[in-house]
């Protein structure tokens, strides 16, 4: 066995999909020949964790002490980097970086480097994400310093389309949940769009369950932060003797 | 925040496929509305184990004291009950289970559980599987109490098909591999077997992903783990009130 010198953490269960899916990019994404090259994870994928748009719309229990306990496990499994498999999650950003020994990788950041790497970054993007994505500017704040445009959905939009596709998935229906969210994403085509971000993990695996003809202009942050873990195990693991 | 009282711990690595294909499995049976509704998880799906296949043909090193750390850090994390994501590990299961509190379930024990539900349990059941699986006979003896015979490859069938195709998978291979472990379950189609047990965890995503004629007589311990571990969790689940 090899010295266990770097572990990616994911603090997962918002929802369990989401984790599920990074966990999945991160080994199709890794070039390996065999099981002991792929990155070594471990994931905190418990999902009893309060409604993260509702504690912001309304005071409702905060999810913070069960996203810390999430990152104090991750951190006492012997993490050393940590990724946060919900966008919406990263409203809390700083208070989980602050409580962390491993450094969290931010999805926005990661997103911004995979765009930059892709070369494809003309014209306004789409976002698509949460009421509280939007409104934490996790996003928005980062594309403008380099220099990209956010386009949003209205609340009207949000109310019809976004909440309740997102909703579907949650319960299962990924088909309901994704004709719904393409409404969503077409709204902000229509508004000049160049490309669309699935800034809520709950859409990239909605949209490729139902092979959404718009997959070829969007841009999948879950993805961006797989490729990040990979980036970072690539660079930070040791000499093996397996 | 509910109290945390049930958490699923996996050990997994062996491959990594494996494991986010349990995880899948896990989120996709549970019956839930809502996020806080799905089975908590924390899952060791840190592949840096030496090979189990090559430690017990040859002694080379052994992967008992990599699983015996993911054990120890699964049951840090506050695992109240394990899963292995790897039938071949499941030889080392009288020794991981010693030095685990939480109790483990063992895959052959979750399969004969599924098996007895379907109630579809006519005629002797192909094996497919690894060599060491084959060998440590964790299948054939569970399966013989239940009054089920096993018919296996043959040692060129397994030389020529099943090996060249496992590891086609762990390279990401999927096609490829699919061919080879089909060839290696018609051939115990041949031998008399009216079903197949997919007894080796890379081998059901690789028939799912190249959609196998096959699959409507295949048994998949992974699913059958998958249920084992929901009914756990539905049991021992805490009132909620997040």
């Amino acid at each position: 066995m090899q010295d266990m010198q770097a572990l990616i953490g994911i603090l997962g269960g918002m929802g369990p999909l989401a984790t599920v899916d990074l966990m999945a990019k991160i080994v199709a994404g890794t070039p390996a020949e065999r099981d002991q090259e792929h990155v070594p994870v471990v994931a905190w994928n418990v999902p009893q964790v309060p409604d993260r748009q509702k504690a912001m719309d309304s005071g409702a229990p905060s999810p913070l002490p069960a996203m810390l306990q999430g990152i104090e496990r991750l951190n006492a499994a012997g993490a050393t980097r940590i990724a946060i498999a919900c966008n919406t999650a990263h409203h809390w950003f700083d208070a989980l970086a602050a409580a962390s020994r491993a450094p969290i990788i931010h999805i926005a950041d990661a997103t911004l480097a995979g765009l930059a790497q892709s070369g494809a970054s003309d014209g306004p993007v789409g976002l698509i994400a949460t009421r509280g994505t939007l409104r934490s500017q996790l996003y928005q704040r980062r594309f403008a310093q380099a220099g990209i445009a956010c386009i949003e959905n209205t609340e009207d939009e949000l109310d019809r389309l976004f909440i309740p596709g997102c909703y579907a998935i949650k319960r299962g229906g990924l088909d309901e949940g994704a004709a719904l969210l393409e409404a969503a994403a077409r709204a902000l085509l229509d508004k000049g769009a160049a490309r669309l971000v699935l800034a809520c993990t709950e859409v990239p695996p909605a949209f490729e369950h139902a092979a959404s003809a718009l997959l070829p202009i969007c841009i999948d942050p879950t993805r961006a932060l797989a490729q990040a873990c990979i980036s970072y195990w690539l660079q930070a693991r040791p000499v093996q003797h397996v």
